[in-house]
């Protein structure tokens, strides 16, 4: 049988006003994996990068993904090997579990001649995610499998909306501190005031046609969330200072990528994301906190096999 | 000085999951007015319809969206009389206030060579809407005035968004209720659940996707409101009949225009929309409320000057 390899992009979720429906695909950083199929029933995982992360099938969000997929295929007689190099760091808010599973079954899919669609795909490496936070969400899975900028317009039943928009330049900066998944969720009021739900869904619908529309100014105006980033920025070290200065330097706007702690901004020009870049480790520096930043683009294609 | 005549055409404000933020202008009904500009300082204005309304400029809503154009209009020696023909019924939820206000301050802005931006009309026109209902609102106003479908991104700073949407048909059915909009803001919860609140931005996100992608399923897929009309369709009798046999006859979908009691369904055909007026009428003679119906189109031009 044939070994494939695989690489899965990072992704961003929520890009600010779109809590739980929009997503992104950047080029860097990407996990990458080796996949083949074999005949024997079975997942046999490795992990050739330094997370420690489980590699039982059932624990494992790759894992858990493929036996979804396993589920739904009529031959029972086959399995995978998959060796996982994870390169985007576990907990960085930049979908790492995402990658993972959607990488995992889209490789699968190639192995099985394509036998399922994309949105089955989606539906599979949603297990995963269920794995990895205990929620089965897909604003990271669903840019991960399909690329560019994905709307999830309902998750049950499954709605996808792949939205085109302009060239933009994605500035990262993961500063290394842990904030669970779960715990960002946890903190949430579960009530909002209408009126700023109001904002927000005002907010959502200028991003949406901004991204449509080709109109970074409105972009930039739509980069607002009144209802999620109050709450969940007091979990990030000098979010305020980051995000204001990043603004003041050009950058379109931008917030917290997926539950944090990696912050994100959006720049029209190269060297806008490279000043963004600076100032991210400026501030960073200067309170010694440890952090990694990347300044790359939107990756159009997805997990991708080479 | 010359006398122009001008028509301000109905809207339909909220579009079902766009509250607050979406509204949409109508080919029929709608308001007829005669304007001219005078020498003399003053707003004189004549109604030659059959609803007492208040023609005091301060209590008439067209009276006071021109008296904040005229504050800041340079010249002070200018003057307007106005003869309103009001088509579109006040209380129908049709934006008839927001018609008599859009078509106002449109006119005298061509009576002064426009001297404005249309942004700067619809900002005159919401102190109409303030006279009408208390609450400086935008969404019938901004279609009025534009034409077409618009997205109130923000109100305060006032962000107008134009959206570009295929061609549609427009039924309306206005029962001979009344439903004041005061009334059916007070109804509302000031919280929402989040979860619901994330619903709605996923449905207004894929609503002006549909639009501007031209996706009709998507349109449909998306008329979904989980926060306002499962409140405000309380007060309009067989609203759930009216939207589910509707939707069965093929209409793309629909809900309360505005805040009622008028409801309103879209189609993708012209025999559709016809089909879903009878079903109005149908449910309506069972039940013995009088009621108007309107098949009428998407109004791309706004308030017209003949």
């Amino acid at each position: 049988m044939n070994k494939i390899k695989i690489s899965a992009p990072a992704t961003i979720a929520n890009l600010v006003c779109g809590f739980d429906i929009l997503g992104l695909a950047i080029n860097h950083p990407q996990d990458e994996m080796e996949m083949q199929l074999t005949k024997e029933a079975g997942i046999k995982i490795t992990h050739i990068d330094n997370y420690s992360l489980p590699t039982e099938p059932t624990k494992n969000v790759a894992g858990a993904a493929l036996l979804a997929l396993m589920e739904e295929y009529p031959d029972k007689n086959i399995g995978f090997e998959i060796i996982v190099n994870k390169l985007i760091k576990p907990g960085s808010g930049l979908g790492s579990s995402a990658a993972s599973s959607a990488g995992a079954v889209v490789g699968a899919n190639y192995l099985l001649s394509n036998y399922f669609t994309k949105h089955d795909l989606v539906r599979f490496a949603m297990h995963g995610e269920k794995v990895a936070s205990g929620v089965k969400h897909a604003d990271n899975i669903t840019p991960c499998i399909y690329g560019g900028i994905t709307l999830i317009r309902s998750i049950f039943p499954l709605d996808i909306v792949p939205l085109s928009a302009p060239p933009m330049y994605v500035t990262v900066v993961h500063p290394q501190i842990e904030v669970k998944t779960s715990d960002a969720r946890q903190i949430l009021r579960k009530e909002v005031a209408l009126k700023d739900a109001i904002k927000q869904w005002g907010n959502v619908a200028g991003l949406v046609a901004g991204f449509l529309q080709n109109d970074y100014d409105l972009i930039s105006r739509s980069l607002e969330d009144v209802i999620i980033e109050p709450i969940r920025s007091i979990l990030i070290p000098e979010f305020d200072k980051i995000k204001m200065q990043c603004k003041e330097a050009g950058a379109l706007g931008g917030g917290i990528s997926g539950s944090g702690p990696s912050v994100f901004m959006l720049s029209k020009e190269e060297c806008t994301a490279k000043k963004v870049e600076q100032i991210m480790k400026d501030i960073y520096d200067k309170i010694g906190v440890d952090y990694h930043t990347h300044v790359t683009t939107i990756n159009n294609e997805g997990v991708k096999i080479n």
